[in-house]
């Protein structure tokens, strides 16, 4: 999906240009590891933002959602801490939530509106303000345009790994850097957003262009990634344009608009496979691809089904070719579609042809499926949607993970 | 739920009068289990059934949709396997379904529209039709009304225990029974019917009133349990009424049709606990009550919701009180509720009031966790809803009998 003019660079949310961020231990729930992030921009940003779905939403979710409306998508910075979700906690919460925005504005010297708040971690319990107020007053100081790494780092849980990466591409006559991080692992079933991922552009793009494209992008990238099933509380996704880049504004239906577009694509499908490859416990990236269903979101859904089974996670886990399953976690999921045309492959090995089986060369199989990213393809043969989903194994490492998260 | 009046009876499905049937070892894939399960009524009975909503249909399925369809609900016999549940096998697996009833048709000496198939196991695999045909003949010669025990047996795959129950009622001046026995274990998220489920009773009820019977009591028994949220291919509930029992004929409205209803129900629970307390690796039965719910089938969907969320299933293996994960995942099914109202419960303990976490004892918590059973209820307090789940929790044990179940 790559256009040969783009290039990876590092630097994930200060790859753009006049982005400066910064991660800080300020012992939220453990000592002596990152928790708190914060990014600022040097220039007013555009801000698009998607959040979840779940009808118990986060206190930071509510005021961010708040903060956008009253300042009609501008925004200057994002805090965000990890340890506690502050989900909730009531009154106590939102206060709280607002608070963190207060400080970071104080700090940066911008209105507190224009301060967009995450918290990830334990549901149920009241931030330690004190350590808040005191991190995001020296994170302010930390700002650099190095600090993309450490913010990252700031973000995670359970994570193992950070998730950040950048692309930057020619746009007109300008070049023009997308970056993004992501903290993932449990609680992955995005439903609008994932559980948070912070996106940066230099680009000048107008709010509506910007709200649009985030959403194309997050219903192919994050929308379709699934570790557990469990759709969080305090999911969001969040993409800053501070125009730096001076190119002309993009408005959709623009050709760069699509260009655009699609390098914020690349950037949140990459951050959606590294969240789905470090879910709890995973030992490998599952990647289910549909092809030949009814229609493009009838594709993604599936795709998503298949790569939520348990049982089908169970049995990549125990690479075990168990194709019947694939067939019919794809059947459970509410599309209609005729099982006697599909066809599956495992890899480039087919499986199953016309919805049932083949004698396939289990030494094959079993070599593929001993993979560290491993592919699953349905041809279900009735029509020309295509879409593709993520997700991992179910391993005895998920269940150890959660069965005492909170204690 | 239990009406002073009733009594457990032993039995299962031959604990109605009229009915009989056997269990017998064809080898269907092992070697020294019972594997093929034949139950036979005495006089013609009424039949209702349900099949599984999944895309992938099994030929079992298909062939005894058109069984009951060309008979307008008349059975007299119903012929199982397990090891092998005859699903995505094509033309040859129709017609080995149909083989399947011609040879008890033969047996038994009723026409083979008038028997109903159903398979279980392992997807993708031709049934052994030499082993299935002697086996059917074998049973047919060991039917026994002592036999109900042996054909729960003889219907089980990786389940760890027999589901058979039966309750005897007064119904005017007669005396009715219904029983049953079911299978479970894993792909247990049922739409419409759960895996296997057969129920007899010697009542005389009218076909429609029979399908009503069935439906209403499957939305809240085999409905709303789930162990992993993998809908089968094969799910199948079949409910035969042989009317020995003599009572005036029931319709749809009768307050004995009510009673009646009421006593299918009871049976239907029991067996849908069964299957949900021996779900493939469980170690505890989850009980998830929902009330204060807008209606009462938005209550069983955030009861299922809860009842198969991964993360709720693991924190119940690991005793943990994480009663915010409870919460997330009533928010994420779709059913709009206020959060900030809601009370959650632990067995007696009070976890959470209006949304918020509550101080309470963390050991009386892990003792109410650490029993064999464990409920879980929530109060929405926006409306008169009620509604019940079951579920397993999320073991070791059910990754390892998933990593490795075709090999």
């Amino acid at each position: 999906m790559y256009d040969q003019k783009w290039k990876m660079v590092p630097g994930g949310i200060t790859a753009p240009k006049g982005f400066l961020a910064a991660g800080m231990a300020a012992e939220v729930r453990k000592r002596g590891r990152r928790d708190l992030a914060l990014l600022y921009s040097e220039a007013p940003a555009a801000a698009a933002a998607l959040f979840t779905q779940n009808q118990v939403q986060a206190a930071p979710v509510l005021v961010t959602r708040e903060h956008l409306m009253q300042t009609e998508g501008q925004a200057r910075a994002v805090v965000v801490n990890s340890g506690i979700a502050n989900a909730c906690t009531g009154e106590r919460g939102i206060a709280d939530a607002r608070r963190m925005a207060e400080v970071a504005g104080e700090a940066l010297k911008v209105p507190p509106q224009q301060v967009i708040v995450a918290s990830t971690g334990v549901i149920g319990e009241y931030l330690p303000m004190e350590k808040i107020e005191a991190g995001i007053r020296k994170a302010a100081l930390a700002l650099s345009v190095d600090g993309g790494g450490a913010a990252a780092e700031a973000i995670l849980t359970t994570d193992t790994t950070t998730k950040e990466c950048a692309i930057r591409l020619p746009l007109g006559d300008k070049e023009v850097t997308v970056g993004g991080i992501a903290k993932g692992s449990g609680m992955i079933h995005p439903n609008m957003a994932t559980m948070l991922a912070f996106i940066t552009t230099d680009a000048v793009v107008e709010v509506p262009a910007l709200q649009q494209a985030l959403r194309w992008a997050t219903d192919r990238s994050f929308n379709v990634i699934t570790v557990d099933g469990d759709t969080s509380t305090n999911d969001m996704v969040v993409l800053l344009a501070n125009g730096r880049a001076g190119n002309s504004p993009l408005t959709a239906g623009d050709p760069e608009f699509t260009l655009f577009r699609d390098a914020l694509l690349a950037v949140c499908v990459e951050l959606s496979k590294m969240i789905a490859s470090d879910g709890e416990g995973a030992s490998k990236l599952l990647e289910v691809r549909v092809k030949g269903a009814p229609g493009e979101a009838e594709a993604r859904k599936i795709a998503r089904a298949v790569a939520g089974s348990n049982l089908v996670k169970a049995a990549i886990f125990g690479e075990d070719a168990n194709w019947g399953r694939v067939l019919s976690a794809a059947g459970a999921c509410g599309v209609p579609f005729d099982p006697n045309l599909v066809d599956v492959f495992l890899g480039d090995l087919q499986v199953a042809a016309r919805g049932m089986g083949l004698a396939f060369d289990e030494e094959k199989a079993r070599s593929i499926l001993s993979q560290r990213e491993v592919t699953i393809t349905l041809d279900l043969h009735s029509g020309g949607g295509r879409g593709t989903a993520w997700g991992c194994d179910l391993s005895f490492d998920y269940v150890r993970i959660n069965a005492h998260y909170r204690t």
